[in-house]
Protein backbone atom coordinates (compact mmCIF):
# COMPACT_ATOMS: atom_id res chain seq x y z
CA UNK A 1 0.00 0.00 0.00
CA UNK A 2 1.16 3.73 -0.88
CA UNK A 3 2.09 6.00 2.13
CA UNK A 4 0.06 9.29 1.21
CA UNK A 5 3.69 10.66 0.38
CA UNK A 6 3.96 8.49 -2.64
CA UNK A 7 1.30 9.37 -4.19
CA UNK A 8 2.85 11.29 -7.23
CA UNK A 9 0.99 14.82 -7.10
CA UNK A 10 -2.07 13.24 -7.84
CA UNK A 11 -4.01 16.38 -6.32
CA UNK A 12 -3.83 20.23 -6.72
CA UNK A 13 -5.17 23.15 -5.06
CA UNK A 14 -5.46 26.35 -6.50
CA UNK A 15 -5.71 29.94 -4.61
CA UNK A 16 -7.12 33.11 -5.50
CA UNK A 17 -6.77 35.14 -2.73
CA UNK A 18 -7.97 38.92 -2.68
CA UNK A 19 -8.75 41.55 -0.56
CA UNK A 20 -12.17 40.40 0.09
CA UNK A 21 -12.32 37.24 -0.61
CA UNK A 22 -9.76 33.47 -0.64
CA UNK A 23 -11.30 31.18 -3.21
CA UNK A 24 -9.78 27.71 -3.65
CA UNK A 25 -10.49 24.97 -5.99
CA UNK A 26 -9.22 21.00 -5.68
CA UNK A 27 -8.46 19.73 -9.43
CA UNK A 28 -6.89 15.81 -9.84
CA UNK A 29 -4.15 15.39 -12.38
CA UNK A 30 -6.65 16.04 -15.27
CA UNK A 31 -7.51 18.94 -14.26
CA UNK A 32 -11.00 18.28 -13.61
CA UNK A 33 -12.30 20.61 -10.41
CA UNK A 34 -13.27 18.05 -7.91
CA UNK A 35 -14.53 20.72 -4.93
CA UNK A 36 -14.68 24.22 -3.85
CA UNK A 37 -14.39 26.85 -1.09
CA UNK A 38 -14.16 30.14 -0.10
CA UNK A 39 -13.22 32.07 3.19
CA UNK A 40 -12.29 35.35 3.95
CA UNK A 41 -9.78 38.06 2.94
CA UNK A 42 -6.25 36.85 1.54
CA UNK A 43 -4.56 39.78 0.39
CA UNK A 44 -1.07 39.82 3.28
CA UNK A 45 -1.16 43.43 3.16
CA UNK A 46 -3.91 44.05 4.82
CA UNK A 47 -2.84 41.55 7.35
CA UNK A 48 -0.89 37.85 7.63
CA UNK A 49 -2.46 36.06 10.06
CA UNK A 50 -5.66 36.79 8.48
CA UNK A 51 -4.00 35.84 5.37
CA UNK A 52 -3.09 32.56 6.16
CA UNK A 53 -5.75 31.61 7.79
CA UNK A 54 -7.93 32.11 4.52
CA UNK A 55 -5.92 30.46 2.79
CA UNK A 56 -5.87 27.43 4.80
CA UNK A 57 -9.44 27.51 5.73
CA UNK A 58 -10.84 27.68 1.69
CA UNK A 59 -8.40 24.63 1.13
CA UNK A 60 -9.93 22.74 3.88
CA UNK A 61 -13.47 23.68 2.90
CA UNK A 62 -12.51 22.87 -0.95
CA UNK A 63 -11.52 19.29 0.23
CA UNK A 64 -14.61 18.94 2.00
CA UNK A 65 -16.50 19.73 -0.96
CA UNK A 66 -15.05 17.08 -2.85
CA UNK A 67 -15.40 14.75 -0.41
CA UNK A 68 -11.68 14.13 -0.01
CA UNK A 69 -11.80 14.99 3.85
CA UNK A 70 -8.86 11.86 3.95
CA UNK A 71 -6.85 13.58 2.15
CA UNK A 72 -4.49 15.79 4.06
CA UNK A 73 -3.06 19.34 3.12
CA UNK A 74 0.47 18.23 3.17
CA UNK A 75 -0.27 15.90 0.36
CA UNK A 76 -1.33 18.79 -2.09
CA UNK A 77 0.24 20.48 -4.34
CA UNK A 78 -0.50 24.43 -3.46
CA UNK A 79 -0.45 27.02 -6.64
CA UNK A 80 -1.22 30.40 -4.20
CA UNK A 81 -1.93 33.56 -6.04
CA UNK A 82 -2.48 36.28 -3.86
CA UNK A 83 -3.07 40.02 -3.94
CA UNK A 84 -0.04 42.16 -2.34
CA UNK A 85 2.80 40.08 -2.99
CA UNK A 86 3.40 42.19 -6.14
CA UNK A 87 4.90 44.34 -3.32
CA UNK A 88 8.08 42.24 -2.39
CA UNK A 89 8.18 42.85 1.28
CA UNK A 90 5.11 40.51 1.23
CA UNK A 91 6.16 38.08 -1.36
CA UNK A 92 9.22 37.32 1.07
CA UNK A 93 6.79 36.93 3.88
CA UNK A 94 4.12 34.91 2.59
CA UNK A 95 7.65 32.51 1.34
CA UNK A 96 8.39 32.46 4.52
CA UNK A 97 5.60 30.82 5.50
CA UNK A 98 5.57 27.45 6.91
CA UNK A 99 2.75 26.32 4.94
CA UNK A 100 0.61 22.96 5.45
CA UNK A 101 1.00 21.91 1.90
CA UNK A 102 2.91 19.20 -0.20
CA UNK A 103 4.34 22.18 -2.12
CA UNK A 104 3.25 25.65 -2.30
CA UNK A 105 3.80 28.05 -5.17
CA UNK A 106 3.15 31.40 -4.55
CA UNK A 107 2.67 34.05 -7.25
CA UNK A 108 0.88 36.95 -8.01
CA UNK A 109 -3.01 37.59 -8.36
CA UNK A 110 -2.12 39.24 -11.74
CA UNK A 111 -0.14 36.18 -12.80
CA UNK A 112 -2.45 33.70 -12.27
CA UNK A 113 -5.24 36.03 -13.60
CA UNK A 114 -3.51 36.02 -16.85
CA UNK A 115 -2.16 32.32 -16.83
CA UNK A 116 -6.29 31.56 -16.52
CA UNK A 117 -7.93 33.86 -18.82
CA UNK A 118 -4.92 32.55 -21.60
CA UNK A 119 -5.29 28.78 -20.40
CA UNK A 120 -1.13 29.09 -18.99
CA UNK A 121 -0.19 30.59 -22.64
CA UNK A 122 1.42 34.23 -22.90
CA UNK A 123 -1.25 36.78 -23.14
CA UNK A 124 -2.19 39.88 -21.18
CA UNK A 125 -5.07 41.09 -18.70
CA UNK A 126 -6.82 44.16 -17.51
CA UNK A 127 -8.45 43.52 -14.35
CA UNK A 128 -11.41 46.27 -13.39
CA UNK A 129 -13.15 45.63 -10.13
CA UNK A 130 -12.53 46.97 -6.64
CA UNK A 131 -9.39 47.90 -7.82
CA UNK A 132 -7.37 48.16 -11.53
CA UNK A 133 -4.26 47.15 -13.26
CA UNK A 134 -2.71 45.88 -16.34
CA UNK A 135 -0.93 42.51 -16.28
CA UNK A 136 1.29 41.08 -19.41
CA UNK A 137 3.33 37.74 -19.08
CA UNK A 138 4.83 37.45 -22.37
CA UNK A 139 8.05 34.82 -23.53
CA UNK A 140 8.12 34.45 -19.36
CA UNK A 141 8.64 38.48 -18.88
CA UNK A 142 6.12 39.72 -16.48
CA UNK A 143 4.86 43.48 -17.03
CA UNK A 144 2.63 45.96 -14.93
CA UNK A 145 0.57 49.07 -15.06
CA UNK A 146 -0.74 50.10 -11.96
CA UNK A 147 -1.90 47.88 -9.26
CA UNK A 148 -0.52 50.69 -6.93
CA UNK A 149 -3.61 50.58 -4.67
CA UNK A 150 -6.43 53.09 -3.12
CA UNK A 151 -6.65 56.24 -3.03
CA UNK A 152 -3.25 57.44 -4.33
CA UNK A 153 -3.62 54.89 -7.70
CA UNK A 154 -6.15 52.28 -9.79
CA UNK A 155 -7.41 54.80 -11.68
CA UNK A 156 -10.54 53.55 -13.52
CA UNK A 157 -10.93 51.01 -10.23
CA UNK A 158 -14.74 50.44 -8.97
CA UNK A 159 -13.20 52.33 -5.79
CA UNK A 160 -11.91 55.16 -8.07
CA UNK A 161 -14.96 55.57 -9.44
CA UNK A 162 -17.23 55.98 -6.39
CA UNK A 163 -14.46 58.01 -4.96
CA UNK A 164 -15.10 60.42 -7.73
CA UNK A 165 -18.68 60.56 -7.04
CA UNK A 166 -18.50 61.18 -3.27
CA UNK A 167 -15.84 63.93 -4.19
CA UNK A 168 -18.39 65.38 -6.95
CA UNK A 169 -21.31 64.98 -4.44
CA UNK A 170 -19.25 66.96 -1.74
CA UNK A 171 -18.40 69.69 -4.15
CA UNK A 172 -21.72 70.21 -5.29
CA UNK A 173 -23.83 70.25 -2.02
CA UNK A 174 -20.88 72.54 -0.49
CA UNK A 175 -22.43 74.99 -3.69
CA UNK A 176 -19.08 74.85 -5.54
CA UNK A 177 -20.80 72.92 -8.98
CA UNK A 178 -24.01 72.40 -9.92
CA UNK A 179 -26.35 69.65 -8.95
CA UNK A 180 -25.56 65.99 -10.81
CA UNK A 181 -28.03 62.73 -11.36
CA UNK A 182 -25.40 61.71 -8.88
CA UNK A 183 -26.20 63.58 -5.63
CA UNK A 184 -29.50 62.11 -4.99
CA UNK A 185 -28.08 58.56 -5.95
CA UNK A 186 -25.10 58.44 -3.60
CA UNK A 187 -27.12 59.94 -0.68
CA UNK A 188 -29.95 56.92 -1.13
CA UNK A 189 -27.28 54.79 -1.56
CA UNK A 190 -25.39 55.09 1.42
CA UNK A 191 -28.88 56.69 3.33
CA UNK A 192 -27.97 60.08 4.32
CA UNK A 193 -29.51 63.04 3.53
CA UNK A 194 -26.77 66.07 3.87
CA UNK A 195 -23.37 66.33 3.42
CA UNK A 196 -22.53 66.29 6.89
CA UNK A 197 -23.94 63.17 7.12
CA UNK A 198 -22.35 62.05 3.62
CA UNK A 199 -18.44 62.72 5.43
CA UNK A 200 -19.73 60.42 8.38
CA UNK A 201 -20.59 58.00 6.41
CA UNK A 202 -17.39 57.82 3.67
CA UNK A 203 -14.84 58.87 6.41
CA UNK A 204 -12.42 56.48 6.50
CA UNK A 205 -13.87 53.80 4.83
CA UNK A 206 -11.50 51.22 2.43
CA UNK A 207 -11.51 50.99 -1.13
CA UNK A 208 -14.37 48.19 -1.23
CA UNK A 209 -16.65 50.53 0.19
CA UNK A 210 -16.22 53.23 -2.11
CA UNK A 211 -16.30 50.68 -5.07
CA UNK A 212 -20.11 50.30 -4.22
CA UNK A 213 -20.81 53.66 -5.42
CA UNK A 214 -18.89 52.64 -8.91
CA UNK A 215 -22.39 51.16 -10.62
CA UNK A 216 -24.76 54.63 -9.98
CA UNK A 217 -21.78 56.42 -12.09
CA UNK A 218 -22.54 54.67 -14.81
CA UNK A 219 -26.20 54.65 -14.36
CA UNK A 220 -26.35 58.64 -14.78
CA UNK A 221 -23.40 59.09 -16.95
CA UNK A 222 -26.10 56.41 -19.53
CA UNK A 223 -28.85 58.94 -18.62
CA UNK A 224 -27.11 61.64 -19.95
CA UNK A 225 -25.40 63.50 -16.95
CA UNK A 226 -22.74 65.45 -18.04
CA UNK A 227 -20.49 65.02 -14.94
CA UNK A 228 -20.78 61.64 -14.72
CA UNK A 229 -20.34 61.33 -18.15
CA UNK A 230 -17.31 63.38 -17.45
CA UNK A 231 -15.60 60.94 -14.95
CA UNK A 232 -16.52 57.54 -16.64
CA UNK A 233 -14.44 59.45 -19.89
CA UNK A 234 -11.30 60.11 -17.86
CA UNK A 235 -11.57 56.47 -16.08
CA UNK A 236 -12.14 54.74 -19.75
CA UNK A 237 -9.27 56.84 -21.37
CA UNK A 238 -6.98 55.44 -18.15
CA UNK A 239 -7.86 51.74 -19.03
CA UNK A 240 -7.92 52.70 -22.73
CA UNK A 241 -4.01 53.56 -22.27
CA UNK A 242 -3.89 50.82 -19.70
CA UNK A 243 -4.78 48.49 -22.63
CA UNK A 244 -1.99 50.45 -25.35
CA UNK A 245 0.12 50.32 -23.22
CA UNK A 246 -0.08 46.25 -22.58
CA UNK A 247 -0.42 45.65 -26.73
CA UNK A 248 3.06 47.07 -26.76
CA UNK A 249 4.68 44.07 -24.84
CA UNK A 250 2.87 42.36 -28.02
CA UNK A 251 0.60 39.52 -26.12
CA UNK A 252 -1.29 37.11 -28.76
CA UNK A 253 -4.19 37.43 -26.62
CA UNK A 254 -5.84 40.17 -24.05
CA UNK A 255 -8.63 40.18 -21.49
CA UNK A 256 -10.71 41.96 -19.38
CA UNK A 257 -11.71 41.08 -16.37
CA UNK A 258 -12.89 41.81 -12.61
CA UNK A 259 -16.50 42.90 -11.64
CA UNK A 260 -16.39 45.97 -13.11
CA UNK A 261 -16.05 45.14 -16.34
CA UNK A 262 -19.63 44.61 -18.19
CA UNK A 263 -20.17 48.49 -17.06
CA UNK A 264 -16.62 49.74 -18.25
CA UNK A 265 -16.14 48.04 -21.02
CA UNK A 266 -18.66 49.47 -23.84
CA UNK A 267 -16.94 52.90 -22.80
CA UNK A 268 -13.64 51.93 -24.11
CA UNK A 269 -12.20 53.24 -27.65
CA UNK A 270 -13.84 50.73 -30.33
CA UNK A 271 -10.26 49.63 -31.44
CA UNK A 272 -9.61 48.40 -27.57
CA UNK A 273 -12.86 46.78 -27.34
CA UNK A 274 -12.62 44.72 -30.76
CA UNK A 275 -9.68 43.16 -29.52
CA UNK A 276 -10.53 41.87 -26.15
CA UNK A 277 -11.32 38.13 -26.00
CA UNK A 278 -13.27 36.29 -23.06
CA UNK A 279 -10.83 34.29 -20.47
CA UNK A 280 -10.43 30.86 -21.08
CA UNK A 281 -10.53 29.84 -16.99
CA UNK A 282 -10.84 31.79 -13.80
CA UNK A 283 -7.65 32.46 -11.70
CA UNK A 284 -8.07 29.92 -9.72
CA UNK A 285 -7.04 27.55 -12.68
CA UNK A 286 -4.30 29.73 -13.38
CA UNK A 287 -3.26 28.88 -9.80
CA UNK A 288 -3.35 25.19 -10.63
CA UNK A 289 -1.61 25.93 -14.45
CA UNK A 290 0.96 27.99 -12.22
CA UNK A 291 1.79 25.34 -9.94
CA UNK A 292 2.16 22.62 -12.74
CA UNK A 293 4.59 25.03 -14.96
CA UNK A 294 6.59 25.34 -11.40
CA UNK A 295 6.64 21.90 -11.30
CA UNK A 296 7.80 20.87 -14.45
CA UNK A 297 10.63 22.98 -13.98
CA UNK A 298 11.95 21.56 -11.09
CA UNK B 1 -9.70 83.05 53.07
CA UNK B 2 -11.30 81.82 49.77
CA UNK B 3 -11.94 78.38 48.52
CA UNK B 4 -10.85 77.39 45.06
CA UNK B 5 -14.23 77.50 44.00
CA UNK B 6 -15.00 80.70 45.31
CA UNK B 7 -12.48 82.58 42.74
CA UNK B 8 -14.37 84.05 40.07
CA UNK B 9 -12.76 82.49 36.46
CA UNK B 10 -9.88 83.74 37.43
CA UNK B 11 -7.92 81.39 35.05
CA UNK B 12 -9.07 80.65 31.18
CA UNK B 13 -7.52 77.57 29.31
CA UNK B 14 -7.73 77.98 25.71
CA UNK B 15 -7.37 74.35 23.32
CA UNK B 16 -6.64 74.32 20.05
CA UNK B 17 -6.86 70.67 19.32
CA UNK B 18 -5.97 69.51 15.84
CA UNK B 19 -5.17 65.66 13.91
CA UNK B 20 -1.32 65.94 14.77
CA UNK B 21 -1.14 68.13 17.78
CA UNK B 22 -3.15 69.57 20.66
CA UNK B 23 -2.25 73.11 21.65
CA UNK B 24 -3.44 74.95 25.20
CA UNK B 25 -3.02 78.38 26.47
CA UNK B 26 -3.55 79.57 30.32
CA UNK B 27 -4.69 83.21 30.55
CA UNK B 28 -5.62 85.33 33.49
CA UNK B 29 -9.12 87.21 33.49
CA UNK B 30 -6.92 89.80 30.77
CA UNK B 31 -6.08 87.51 28.66
CA UNK B 32 -2.47 87.97 29.17
CA UNK B 33 -0.94 84.47 28.15
CA UNK B 34 1.02 82.95 31.28
CA UNK B 35 1.96 79.71 29.77
CA UNK B 36 1.42 77.17 27.24
CA UNK B 37 1.63 73.43 26.10
CA UNK B 38 1.63 71.33 23.62
CA UNK B 39 0.69 67.36 23.59
CA UNK B 40 -0.85 65.12 20.83
CA UNK B 41 -3.34 64.31 18.82
CA UNK B 42 -6.42 65.54 19.87
CA UNK B 43 -8.92 65.11 16.76
CA UNK B 44 -11.85 62.45 18.64
CA UNK B 45 -12.40 61.20 14.81
CA UNK B 46 -9.04 59.83 15.61
CA UNK B 47 -9.66 58.45 19.06
CA UNK B 48 -11.27 58.85 21.90
CA UNK B 49 -9.28 58.18 24.48
CA UNK B 50 -6.33 60.15 22.70
CA UNK B 51 -7.92 63.11 21.90
CA UNK B 52 -9.32 63.70 26.25
CA UNK B 53 -5.65 62.72 27.12
CA UNK B 54 -3.85 64.80 24.80
CA UNK B 55 -6.31 68.25 26.20
CA UNK B 56 -5.47 67.05 29.53
CA UNK B 57 -1.69 66.79 28.81
CA UNK B 58 -1.49 70.09 27.57
CA UNK B 59 -3.79 71.81 30.02
CA UNK B 60 -1.50 70.74 32.66
CA UNK B 61 1.95 71.28 30.66
CA UNK B 62 0.46 74.89 30.03
CA UNK B 63 -0.48 75.55 34.00
CA UNK B 64 3.03 74.12 34.83
CA UNK B 65 4.53 76.56 31.74
CA UNK B 66 3.03 79.32 33.76
CA UNK B 67 4.04 78.26 37.63
CA UNK B 68 0.47 78.05 38.09
CA UNK B 69 1.05 73.91 39.58
CA UNK B 70 -1.22 74.59 42.60
CA UNK B 71 -4.03 75.77 40.73
CA UNK B 72 -6.09 72.46 39.68
CA UNK B 73 -8.08 72.08 36.37
CA UNK B 74 -11.14 72.29 38.08
CA UNK B 75 -10.43 75.92 38.83
CA UNK B 76 -9.82 77.00 35.03
CA UNK B 77 -12.61 77.79 32.94
CA UNK B 78 -11.57 76.17 29.28
CA UNK B 79 -12.68 77.04 26.22
CA UNK B 80 -11.89 73.56 23.94
CA UNK B 81 -11.86 73.85 19.85
CA UNK B 82 -11.64 70.64 18.13
CA UNK B 83 -10.87 69.17 14.45
CA UNK B 84 -13.45 66.62 13.93
CA UNK B 85 -16.43 68.45 15.84
CA UNK B 86 -18.29 69.43 13.56
CA UNK B 87 -19.51 65.73 12.88
CA UNK B 88 -22.56 65.82 15.68
CA UNK B 89 -21.93 62.11 16.95
CA UNK B 90 -17.96 63.57 17.61
CA UNK B 91 -19.64 66.74 18.96
CA UNK B 92 -22.09 64.77 21.41
CA UNK B 93 -19.16 62.60 22.20
CA UNK B 94 -17.16 65.28 23.61
CA UNK B 95 -19.58 67.22 24.79
CA UNK B 96 -20.62 63.70 27.05
CA UNK B 97 -16.93 63.71 28.68
CA UNK B 98 -16.52 64.09 32.18
CA UNK B 99 -13.76 67.07 31.86
CA UNK B 100 -12.01 67.77 34.62
CA UNK B 101 -12.29 71.68 34.36
CA UNK B 102 -14.51 73.70 36.03
CA UNK B 103 -16.21 74.59 32.83
CA UNK B 104 -15.74 73.41 29.47
CA UNK B 105 -17.12 75.24 26.25
CA UNK B 106 -16.99 73.36 23.21
CA UNK B 107 -16.55 74.53 19.50
CA UNK B 108 -14.99 73.35 16.33
CA UNK B 109 -11.53 74.34 15.38
CA UNK B 110 -13.11 76.52 12.58
CA UNK B 111 -15.38 78.65 14.56
CA UNK B 112 -12.11 79.08 17.10
CA UNK B 113 -9.79 80.32 14.32
CA UNK B 114 -12.40 82.32 12.94
CA UNK B 115 -12.70 83.96 16.31
CA UNK B 116 -8.82 84.28 17.00
CA UNK B 117 -8.17 86.09 13.75
CA UNK B 118 -10.59 88.41 13.81
CA UNK B 119 -10.47 88.96 17.92
CA UNK B 120 -13.54 87.61 18.48
CA UNK B 121 -15.50 89.32 15.84
CA UNK B 122 -17.43 88.28 12.84
CA UNK B 123 -15.28 87.36 9.85
CA UNK B 124 -14.06 84.52 7.77
CA UNK B 125 -11.44 82.15 7.31
CA UNK B 126 -10.01 79.92 4.96
CA UNK B 127 -7.76 77.53 6.57
CA UNK B 128 -5.29 75.46 4.31
CA UNK B 129 -3.26 73.25 6.26
CA UNK B 130 -2.85 68.73 6.43
CA UNK B 131 -6.32 69.95 5.35
CA UNK B 132 -8.54 72.48 3.93
CA UNK B 133 -11.66 74.57 4.23
CA UNK B 134 -13.47 77.77 4.27
CA UNK B 135 -15.68 79.06 7.40
CA UNK B 136 -17.62 81.91 8.14
CA UNK B 137 -19.23 83.42 11.54
CA UNK B 138 -21.73 86.11 10.33
CA UNK B 139 -24.32 87.19 12.90
CA UNK B 140 -24.13 84.03 14.81
CA UNK B 141 -24.64 81.86 11.75
CA UNK B 142 -21.90 79.82 11.10
CA UNK B 143 -21.01 78.42 7.55
CA UNK B 144 -18.73 75.81 6.41
CA UNK B 145 -17.61 75.09 3.23
CA UNK B 146 -15.35 71.86 2.78
CA UNK B 147 -13.76 69.96 5.87
CA UNK B 148 -14.62 67.16 4.19
CA UNK B 149 -11.49 65.32 5.03
CA UNK B 150 -8.92 62.81 3.00
CA UNK B 151 -9.09 61.70 0.36
CA UNK B 152 -13.09 62.50 -0.41
CA UNK B 153 -12.24 65.58 0.30
CA UNK B 154 -10.21 68.48 1.00
CA UNK B 155 -9.29 69.50 -2.42
CA UNK B 156 -6.52 72.63 -2.42
CA UNK B 157 -5.01 70.83 0.86
CA UNK B 158 -1.23 69.70 1.83
CA UNK B 159 -2.28 66.17 1.92
CA UNK B 160 -4.52 66.60 -1.78
CA UNK B 161 -1.21 68.27 -3.03
CA UNK B 162 0.65 65.69 -2.10
CA UNK B 163 -1.45 62.78 -2.49
CA UNK B 164 -1.89 64.69 -6.97
CA UNK B 165 2.29 64.50 -7.01
CA UNK B 166 2.43 60.50 -6.14
CA UNK B 167 -0.35 59.77 -8.39
CA UNK B 168 1.30 62.11 -11.16
CA UNK B 169 4.57 59.83 -10.43
CA UNK B 170 3.11 56.36 -10.46
CA UNK B 171 1.47 57.34 -13.91
CA UNK B 172 4.41 59.08 -14.96
CA UNK B 173 6.40 55.65 -13.95
CA UNK B 174 4.09 53.16 -15.46
CA UNK B 175 4.55 55.43 -18.88
CA UNK B 176 1.35 56.72 -19.14
CA UNK B 177 2.44 60.50 -18.92
CA UNK B 178 5.96 62.64 -19.22
CA UNK B 179 7.94 62.88 -17.08
CA UNK B 180 7.81 65.72 -14.58
CA UNK B 181 10.20 67.76 -12.21
CA UNK B 182 8.35 65.96 -9.63
CA UNK B 183 9.49 62.40 -10.23
CA UNK B 184 12.93 62.89 -8.55
CA UNK B 185 11.39 65.23 -5.82
CA UNK B 186 9.05 62.67 -4.54
CA UNK B 187 11.52 59.90 -5.01
CA UNK B 188 14.13 61.29 -3.22
CA UNK B 189 11.85 62.96 -0.15
CA UNK B 190 10.78 59.13 0.64
CA UNK B 191 13.98 58.11 -0.22
CA UNK B 192 12.90 55.54 -2.74
CA UNK B 193 14.39 54.53 -6.31
CA UNK B 194 10.98 52.90 -7.84
CA UNK B 195 7.54 52.78 -8.26
CA UNK B 196 6.78 49.59 -6.51
CA UNK B 197 9.28 51.12 -3.12
CA UNK B 198 7.14 54.26 -3.83
CA UNK B 199 3.56 52.00 -3.81
CA UNK B 200 5.32 50.34 -0.34
CA UNK B 201 5.90 53.87 0.84
CA UNK B 202 2.83 55.62 0.40
CA UNK B 203 0.32 52.22 0.96
CA UNK B 204 -2.21 53.65 3.91
CA UNK B 205 -0.79 56.73 4.77
CA UNK B 206 -2.85 59.08 6.53
CA UNK B 207 -3.17 62.53 5.62
CA UNK B 208 -0.27 64.01 7.19
CA UNK B 209 1.92 61.99 5.36
CA UNK B 210 0.38 63.17 1.99
CA UNK B 211 1.08 66.97 2.86
CA UNK B 212 4.81 66.23 3.60
CA UNK B 213 5.21 66.11 -0.50
CA UNK B 214 2.92 69.50 -0.86
CA UNK B 215 5.68 71.96 -0.45
CA UNK B 216 7.71 70.08 -3.79
CA UNK B 217 4.80 70.82 -6.10
CA UNK B 218 5.00 74.50 -5.28
CA UNK B 219 8.82 74.32 -5.78
CA UNK B 220 8.42 72.41 -9.16
CA UNK B 221 5.37 74.39 -10.47
CA UNK B 222 7.14 77.78 -9.67
CA UNK B 223 10.86 75.74 -11.19
CA UNK B 224 7.92 75.99 -14.85
CA UNK B 225 7.10 72.25 -14.26
CA UNK B 226 4.00 72.05 -16.42
CA UNK B 227 2.13 69.36 -14.65
CA UNK B 228 2.80 70.64 -11.16
CA UNK B 229 1.48 73.88 -12.46
CA UNK B 230 -1.42 72.31 -13.57
CA UNK B 231 -1.62 70.92 -9.88
CA UNK B 232 -1.51 73.86 -8.32
CA UNK B 233 -4.04 75.92 -10.94
CA UNK B 234 -6.71 73.09 -10.21
CA UNK B 235 -6.05 73.46 -5.93
CA UNK B 236 -5.77 77.30 -6.35
CA UNK B 237 -8.89 77.60 -8.11
CA UNK B 238 -10.84 75.50 -5.41
CA UNK B 239 -9.67 77.92 -2.95
CA UNK B 240 -10.34 80.61 -4.96
CA UNK B 241 -14.34 79.45 -5.05
CA UNK B 242 -14.22 78.74 -1.40
CA UNK B 243 -13.09 82.45 -0.95
CA UNK B 244 -16.09 83.55 -3.25
CA UNK B 245 -18.74 81.34 -1.20
CA UNK B 246 -17.82 82.68 1.85
CA UNK B 247 -17.66 86.74 1.24
CA UNK B 248 -21.25 85.65 -0.16
CA UNK B 249 -21.87 85.73 3.54
CA UNK B 250 -20.85 88.97 4.00
CA UNK B 251 -17.76 88.43 6.69
CA UNK B 252 -16.27 92.00 7.70
CA UNK B 253 -12.92 90.26 7.39
CA UNK B 254 -11.30 87.27 5.65
CA UNK B 255 -7.66 85.74 6.85
CA UNK B 256 -6.24 83.07 5.66
CA UNK B 257 -4.11 80.54 8.12
CA UNK B 258 -2.99 77.12 8.17
CA UNK B 259 0.53 75.75 7.15
CA UNK B 260 0.26 75.48 3.59
CA UNK B 261 -0.75 79.59 3.55
CA UNK B 262 2.81 80.85 2.06
CA UNK B 263 3.02 78.78 -0.60
CA UNK B 264 -0.59 78.65 -1.93
CA UNK B 265 -1.70 82.50 -0.96
CA UNK B 266 0.47 83.86 -4.57
CA UNK B 267 -1.03 81.68 -6.44
CA UNK B 268 -4.75 82.68 -5.93
CA UNK B 269 -6.48 85.24 -7.53
CA UNK B 270 -5.45 88.38 -7.19
CA UNK B 271 -8.99 89.88 -6.27
CA UNK B 272 -9.15 87.04 -3.33
CA UNK B 273 -5.31 88.22 -2.21
CA UNK B 274 -6.19 91.58 -1.98
CA UNK B 275 -8.64 91.17 0.30
CA UNK B 276 -7.30 88.57 2.79
CA UNK B 277 -6.16 90.34 6.25
CA UNK B 278 -3.67 88.78 8.53
CA UNK B 279 -5.10 86.80 11.97
CA UNK B 280 -4.92 89.28 14.87
CA UNK B 281 -5.06 86.18 16.89
CA UNK B 282 -4.12 82.58 16.85
CA UNK B 283 -6.91 79.84 17.36
CA UNK B 284 -6.30 78.74 20.93
CA UNK B 285 -6.94 82.71 21.52
CA UNK B 286 -10.25 82.17 19.79
CA UNK B 287 -11.26 79.34 22.31
CA UNK B 288 -10.75 81.65 25.00
CA UNK B 289 -12.66 84.08 23.52
CA UNK B 290 -15.68 81.67 22.75
CA UNK B 291 -15.42 80.52 25.96
CA UNK B 292 -15.38 83.99 27.23
CA UNK B 293 -18.73 85.41 25.26
CA UNK B 294 -20.86 81.58 26.20
CA UNK B 295 -20.05 82.75 30.01
CA UNK B 296 -21.70 86.31 29.04
CA UNK B 297 -24.58 84.36 27.55
CA UNK B 298 -25.03 81.97 30.79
Amino acid sequence: MLSSSDKNNKYFLGIDGGGSKCKAIITSTDNKILGTGISGPANPGHGYDQAVNSITESALLALKDAGLEDIALSEVVAGVGLAGVNLPVLFEQMSNWQHPFKRMFLATDLLIACLGAHQGADGAVMITGTGSCGFSNVDGHPFIVGAHGFPHGDKGSGAWFGLQAAKQVLLSLDGLIPLSLMNDKVLDLLSVTNGVELVEAIAGKPAAFYARMANLVFDCAEQGDELAASIVAEGSEYINNVARQLWRQNPPRMSMIGGLTPRLKPWLAQEIQDKLLEPLSPPEIGSILFAQQQLALV
